[in-house]
Order: C-alpha cells, then sequence, then structure tokens
C-alpha cells in the first residue's frame, strides 16, 4: 500500500533478491497487488495498480499487507481493515507507530497476527528486533540516537563546510536528502516519533509523542559550530529517552546537544543514523547506518515480511502496554552539562552539570537571557 | 557447564533479573545444576555444583544447556551429548562453533532443538541474530570487524600514550583485560574464529579457521602508529571476509589494517568491538559495543536461552551448511592500498590500489624487502 520511493524500494527488492527471500521465507514472496491513488502509466508494475482496498481485503491469497503510505489517515484505516481481515502488517509509518502504536499491537495480538515495524526507525539499521530479541535479559537504562539523516547531513556540512543552517538545507534539498517540506525533519518531529518507538519497545508502555518536549535544529548557528569544535565537540540533534524507577518511560525529549568527540555518537555524520543504548548486563552498545533511503528501509520491511511468511502461526515479537497517561515526560531532572551561549556575538560557556531548573536559577544570575542553550552529552 | 567468568555472569544475571527474564520467557527460568570440576567452597552457588554430566543428560527438568566451558574437548563431547537427550545448548564457545558448528547444528535440527551462539560473536554486541533474521533480505558483500577487545586496547594505548606493544600488553595485563596467555589474542587466532563464524553465517557454507592467512599484531610498531597518525589512520586488527560470485565465502584473512579516520572502525577504540558490514539493499551497517566481560556475554547467553525457552518446540534461526572444501580462502585478489614500511628507521608509504601479487612484485624492483606491510582500509 503506497508505490512511493520505500514501497517501489520494497518492490524492487522482492524481485531483485527472489531466490534468497524463497530460500530464507521457506517459500516463494509474490507481489500480488500495489494499492495506489495515482496512476504508473510505463511502469513495469503498472499492471499490478489497484485503487480498491476490498481486492485485497477478500483475496485470502494475500496473506501479508505492506503499509507504506505514511500519516495517521488512510494508513490507520487501511491497518485496522487488514489485520481485521488476518492479514499480517508490516509498515515503515513511525507517525503511525508512535501515534497508534499499542492499539494496533494488540489488534493484531487477539488475532495471533504480526505487526512489525523495523524499518519505522534507523530506516535499515537492525534495532527495534534487537533490542526486543538480543537485550532482552537487560534493563535499559538510556537510549540516545541520532534518527534524522536529513538533519544530521545538515549539521555536519556546517561543521565541515562552514556554511549556514540555510545554506546547508538548501543543499540537502538539492541532493534529494530533504523533502520540499523539511519542516518535521528541522523541528525534530521525526526524531520525537522515533525516540517514542524505541523508548516504548525499551520501557515497555507506550509514549506519545506529545508527551516529549522537542526541540529542532533551526536555532544553531555557525558561531555555535564553531564554539564546538574548539572544545572538542559535534553539534548534533538527539533524542533521549530514561526510565524512571519503576523500569517505565519518565525522561524523553529532542534538541541539539554537544556531543563529545570521545562518544561514540560523535563520528556518525552526513545522513547516517546511530542509535546508542545503555544496558544494566551488556553496558553500551551502538547501531549504525544509513537510516532512510529506499532500498535500506526496504531492506528491513523485506526482512519483516520474511519473518512474517516464516511465521504465519505464531507472534514474532510483542510490543508494549498502552500508556499509563498522556502527561509531559520532561528532562527537568536530567543533570548535565550546559553550553550556554550569551548573545549573537558568539561568546559561550560550558557549565558544570546541573539540572535544567538549576540552570535556569544560574541563568537569572547573568545581566542579560543567554541566546542559546544546548545540554553536553 | 564451566563456572569461569562467564558462566558466573550467566548465573548472576540469571538472579539479577529474573522477573524480566521470566517474564520475556514467558515462565521463570530456574538453574538447576552447575558442572564443573571445581569446587567453589563459600560461594552461594556450591550447592549446585556437580561433576557428573549423566545427572543433567538424565533429567528431564533441565530443558537448556548453556556450555562455558570453551575449547573443543569436554565441549564437543559434553554439547553433542547433550543435543542427543533433547536439551536446547546455548554457548559462548567461538573456538567450538567455528570448528564444529555445522555438525552440532544439524544434530540440533534433526532433533528440533536450538544451538545458540550469540555470546560467541562481539560478547554481548547483538550480531549473529540481526545478521540472520533483519540483513535475511541482503547479499552481503563485506563483513569487516575488530573482534578482539584485548589487542584492540593495546593498539590503543600504543597510539594514546605512545607506548610500546610490549608496554600496552603488560598494562592489558595488570588490568585484567589480557590473559595470562595472550598468544590467542595477540597471534590472531581469537578474530580467526569469530570471522569464520561470521563469515559462516553471511555466506551459508561452514569455514574453517586453518583455511583463513591470521597475522597478529606483534609486529606492529611504535614508528608505525606514528606513521599511521600522520597520515589520518588508526591501526586496527581486523577480521574480514568477502564473497565469491555465487555469494558462498571466498576471500577471509585476519591481519592489521590502516583504517583510515573517516571510516566508522577508526572510532572504535580500548576493549570495544566493531562489526562493519555492507548489505546490497542496506548499505552499510556497523555494530558496537564491548566484545566481552563476564556481564555483556552473559547478556547474550541469557537473551539466546530466552528465546530457547520462548520456542521450546520450534528451530529460531538456522545456521549454515558444511563446508564444501578445506582449501584456503585467500585474499590474493583483494585490491587495497598497503602501507609499506621500508626498514627498521621509520620510513613509509601508501601503495596505490593493487592486489597482494602486484604488490610482491612491486616490492622486487627496491633495494631492499620492506620490514612491515599493512593493508589500508
Amino acid at each position: 500500500m503506497g508505490f512511493g520511493v520505500v514501497g517501489a524500494g520494497v518492490v524492487g527488492l522482492l524481485e531483485q533478491n527472489a531466490g534468497r527471500i524463497a530460500e530464507k521465507a521457506g517459500q516463494a514472496v509474490t507481489l500480488k497487488y500495489i494499492l495506489d491513488i495515482r496512476e504508473f502509466p510505463g511502469s513495469p508494475y503498472a499492471g499490478f495498480v489497484v485503487r480498491d482496498f476490498a481486492l485485497i481485503e477478500n483475496d485470502p491469497e494475500v496473506q501479508v499487507v505492506v503499509e507504506c503510505i505514511g500519516g495517521v489517515g488512510a494508513a490507520l484505516t487501511l491497518t485496522r481493515r487488514a489485520l481485521l481481515a488476518g492479514k499480517h502488517v508490516v509498515t515503515t509509518n513511525k507517525e503511525l507507530v508512535a501515534e497508534h502504536g499499542a492499539e494496533l499491537q494488540s489488534l493484531a495480538e487477539a488475532r495471533n497476527l504480526n505487526y512489525l515495524f523495523e524499518g519505522s526507525v534507523g530506516g535499515g539499521i537492525p534495532v527495534l528486533r534487537p533490542l526486543a530479541q538480543c537485550l532482552t535479559a537487560n534493563h535499559i537504562r538510556e537510549i540516545t540516537g541520532i534518527l534524522n539523516g536529513t538533519t544530521n547531513y545538515v549539521l555536519t556540512r556546517m561543521v565541515r563546510a562552514g556554511v549556514s543552517f540555510e545554506e546547508a538545507l538548501a543543499e540537502a534539498q538539492s541532493l534529494g536528502y530533504a523533502e520540499a517540506d523539511p519542516s518535521d525533519d528541522i523541528q525534530g518531529k521525526d526524531t520525537c516519533r522515533k525516540i517514542c518507538i524505541l523508548a516504548s519497545l525499551a520501557f515497555g508502555r507506550h509514549v506519545y509523542p506529545e508527551q516529549v518536549a522537542t526541540e529542532g535544529i533551526a536555532g544553531v548557528t555557525r558561531e555555535d559550530v564553531g564554539f564546538a569544535h574548539a572544545r572538542g565537540c559535534q553539534i548534533k540533534l538527539l533524542g533521549r529517552a530514561l526510565p524512571g524507577p519503576d523500569g517505565g518511560p519518565a525522561c524523553l525529549y529532542v534538541a541539539p546537544h554537544f556531543v563529545r568527540d570521545e562518544h561514540p555518537l560523535a563520528g556518525v555524520h552526513d545522513v547516517f543514523n546511530g542509535i546508542w543504548m545503555e544496558g544494566d548486563a551488556i553496558g553500551e552498545v551502538m547501531f549504525y547506518g544509513r537510516g532512510a533511503g529506499a532500498l535500506p528501509t526496504a531492506s528491513a520491511v523485506v526482512a519483516d515480511i520474511i519473518d512474517s511468511v516464516k511465521h504465519m502461526g505464531a507472534r514474532k515479537w510483542v510490543g508494549w502496554r498502552p500508556a499509563d497517561s498522556r502527561e509531559p515526560l520532561t528532562d527537568e531532572n536530567l543533570r548535565t552539562a550546559w553550553y550556554v551561549r550569551l548573545d549573537e556575538t558568539g561568546g559561550g560557556a560550558v557549565t558544570e552539570p546541573m539540572t535544567r531548573a538549576e540552570r535556569t536559577a544560574w541563568e537569572a544570575t547573568l545581566p542579560h537571557p543567554p541566546a542559546c542553550c544546548m545540554r553536553v552529552l
């Protein structure tokens, strides 16, 4: 469902690696329909395109439905209908999983179906399944990620080429790394959805994006970048999630950070993503790779398809429980050093570790409010 | 089986995170016996220690056996007996998997049992399961890894502290990072076993360590380290594996390399491991974390135990077919730049990309043979 960049990547990969996929799935995986409201004249797949979901819903040969529509409108309606019709669903739709993941998982669970979404976080980087399966003996103490390739590209160019935010963004758009309307990326909303999914899985309860204070990168200046460089730091947009004493999600936020060069996330540049975690047994671990793009994301989708086909009568990995509340989850009590730029002319300082409230109290002693503040990782 | 550092870590983690493990496994996971030839007077687990494997073999309550004995003597015999007795086996024994993995997997498969060994490569870093499950739609084009924490610590100290190989090794031993007899680490044998397991899994056919040309780090000098630094490189001991045209394992070797600072593996320091891969769909991806230690490795073992418990009647992920031959798998045709140190006084050069044979031909034109050669990544 949805024959855009990722949908076309999935169709292409199913054909390109058909032999390997059949071997791994234990049977051939064949494209039956492409649902899209558009027409694709001249496409070799034009004959697969249908507009009526009922065809798919009522076809007993369709066992797995792939949702690459995006958004929470038609995607939500059709995902519900597909699950109610007894079909496994695989998606890349981070917005839908972040907003309705718990509901769709319980719908799938009640019918012994899989609702899988590895491609919704980190593109093709294996991260949700390793978190759910391989780190399952761990209490996760923190997840911190560079989760959006567009903003990471922009920040990398500001550092390496010394260009302004606006110039770097224009460059990203001309290279196809940023959408025509890049506001969800730049404002941190995309990162927010992804850290919500990671936190929900790691801490066992649904977290809604509306609960998470989210700051983008539009306020990052060349002066900040220069100051970071002089301090042995990189500026990165991070999503962070930490559990509370009961193990549930407690502290989540999205904001640009100073990341010290010694931290593995400092070496994640360009359009790459890095997801860093700490568990009580494993210590620190990081997953690195291309966080977007047709083929990397298709790689995750096809792995989920194969898993669904191999486990037709069995649920693969369970998700999380519904949220306890929709109250904000703040970073209020998190104590870190802060970078504080005092004015527009570029003077700046790095503080001792302090909470947000302590920083605010300290700022009140300054002659005028700072122009910019960022946590230091 | 085997109450050493890792075995004790597993027992400790089973107790420490018992609630979480029971929740994830769907039932409590309880320690029944510890098999060891030693006695552990004063240990709170002394009452679990037995010396006779028949007790375990004949106890229908024992469903999963964890092998942390190491080596290919008793470990092989007892793993065979455990599988023949209908018990799932989880291991951290890279030597056993690298030498007898295909045989033990087929023994397990014939009885619908799991033989799982996530902890044998990369300690607790999730890498084998993501490779087998999440990257399954990909043809893997290359696996290159920093797979041994001891040697990576030694090389990091040579760079950062400017000490000699011998001094760095003595330091690693005093910190407990290197064994009293570190020869398997230093000579690259440990890295060799791990790249064999990764290659077997990625390329579908067993690779024996004896097929893999293996060079350690004892020949790396402070001059090499200094020259690497000046060229924007790090010296790292790498295991590398590339497939042939048929997708089977074709080129495997272990050797120290110059790794350019832009490469993600260049940022993997101290006792950390990094496993970098490239797939035809996903592009490049890297897994990073602590490659050894009691708790990280126990984290992988317990995840395998949970998987075995959850899938009592089902096989989780299959391994690979037996080897086609035991002929050497060389790096003969691999074309890379080379670092060539011409003499003991430290002069060195980096060549254009060439194969090993081309380099040898070029060396014949030099006044005397070089003191040291390393591939550049």
